[in-house]
């Protein structure tokens, strides 16, 4: 094959794993329902306002999604070539980020009853250590002796990759095993997290 | 990073939008339901006659993320570069493209009682609000110092589009202000600057 | 601009057009409900077998949208630059596509019962008449005086689309008029003309 | 037509099934209800387990389409040309996958009932048969005297290809007859194609 084939290649990968990802971002945007003509006039601040839980979901759920698509990205600058495992790898990382809505409307709904409350958080942080754990799969697989890797790249950053998913996995699996013991430690676990992720810092080259 | 690896970058970020873009304007028409069987022989004109204001909102929706589209594809005619911060402006800004279609439906559902309408109407206007600032931080991002614009383009036309999109904010903004006095005068000064948006001037290079 | 830009300014309106299709053309999947458990064992065939209108809509949508898109990729052939009205034609293009779904839904309804069959033929024809207008117009725009064409294109082609797509908005015309008096007339004129825009022929280089 | 515009051909075709792609594999996620607060606390894990029928069919969906997009991304790397015949064959096509997620859930949620089960499962080897018969036609008719291949590939791996196609419309249509008479006969067979489908093997080169 020759260079323009091989970008056509990667390109495929990427054009679909988007298309998942723009429908991923925007699934709870259909949990948000507009309120009926019979509320009564002058009640439809209240009636909004006590939908709050489901635009909260909304805009965490999108800002999650929109770390782990920027996060994708990068991977894929990297990434010069595909093969059959690959795909399927991606694919699985692509599965994880069509749940997260639920795991995030979950949490929202459920967050003033203490024990489904935990449970809930249960569920959150184990699609993040799945999600966590395909991210890592997909670097691994492609990084084991350049397989699948641009040659020209910056050696050291893509060490600084390696470490800040190997931390992924093993931080969202504490996470899932507090949640059975403390739903606050478990949330703030997993903002930190995200925060961490959405920094341009050794995973986000500026 | 040569020239071709580059085009790659903004491509993707292009493509992704577009399929939130896509998304987002056809969100509406899941609003409009088929009458079923059971409305009585002679009586369809009737009842879809009723469903007017799902029309008229799914019209407006679509029309309006269109000329949201037509400015973000402008915009990124000049842009060459991407970066970490530009991705997580741009998911902002994607994820108020989103929201558009629920309070164009809020304001149509709304229209006839007084107090609701007004308070649709802060909404509608607040969202574009928002959105306007997030084309404002997209552009002064991008073009401060020329961090990711194209050098070759024409100088004079991105100080145009600087203005334009500086007023943008300060009209919704007051939009937004008069909901709580006026819902007409909200609602002519949003259709105004959409229909300003939407010409082939200065933010539309023809 | 050199060739390469315009070659990216084109694409990005396929894709995000290819977005617009993609949704439309799965939006009547949606109304096709998995029947319960409860419905009692040996009786899925005779459930299923009531969703016949359902299917039928489906597949008829899904091909007539498939059309759509064929010729559109066609005309796209022939478009090497775009300019801001082309872009918000093709977007009233896509926002007929759109709608296509609902009225074949409500064709399939409706067709048993006499008076609300031919308003939802007059429904049907009348989308299939907007659309037809879009693309005349799209074709006018984009070829009056060669304004956005490839000009290494062959002439005598260009002059067949032409005439393909003048007939289309007479005899969907037709087909609307129609309505009023014969169901059957107008859901033959509409089939027959989604048979010749699907042939292979001048809209259809092969 | 030179090199850079046959490129384009295809990506725009790709494009398009993409977006199908990636929404067909994302349907069944709209299925799984988040459980409201009503459920009283310390029931969400319980009423959770209710739902595996949800789950299980997302999942299956979900890599059952994702395979297929492979098959589907492994023979466009041999496919240099479209014309209008193929882009209805691949239409087609789209829309056999559209359908997967129906009887996938159908299957799962029928499946303890014997009579329902056996009706859901041909449903299921029937839309598989059908998608396997487009798979076969999509190849044919690129393949049959070169028509729209690259000729730079190699003949052997075309030539596997083109065996492994053959044998899955005669499986399917065995799978189809057989579940008038055996339900797991059925489930077997299309769960053994689906692995075979998704080794790296002949009809998907590493």
């Amino acid at each position: 094959m020759d260079e323009e084939e091989i970008g056509r290649e990667t390109s495929r990968l990427e054009a679909f794993s988007d298309g998942v990802f723009a429908i991923a971002i925007t699934l709870l945007i259909l949990n948000i329902k507009v309120p009926g003509k019979d509320i009564g006039d002058g009640k439809l601040w209240e009636v909004l306002g006590q939908q709050w839980a489901d635009y909260l979901a909304y805009v965490i759920s999108f800002v999650t999604i929109l770390v782990m698509w920027s996060a994708h990205h990068n991977i894929f600058r990297y990434i010069r070539r595909t093969d059959h495992p690959f795909l399927l790898i991606n694919g699985l990382l692509l599965m994880g980020v069509t749940i997260v809505p639920f795991p995030t409307s979950l949490l929202a709904t459920h967050f003033s009853q203490e024990n489904n409350a935990r449970a809930a958080a249960a569920v959150y942080s184990g699609t993040f250590l799945f999600i966590a754990l395909c991210f890592n799969a997909l670097w691994v697989y492609a990084s084991y002796k350049d397989r699948l890797l641009d040659k020209t790249q910056d050696v050291s950053s893509l060490q600084g990759i390696a470490w800040a998913y190997i931390a992924g996995p093993i931080l969202y699996l504490l996470a899932l095993i507090l949640s059975f013991f403390s739903l606050w430690t478990t949330v703030i676990i997993c903002i930190l997290l995200t925060i961490f992720y959405s920094l341009p810092s050794l995973v986000n080259r500026t």
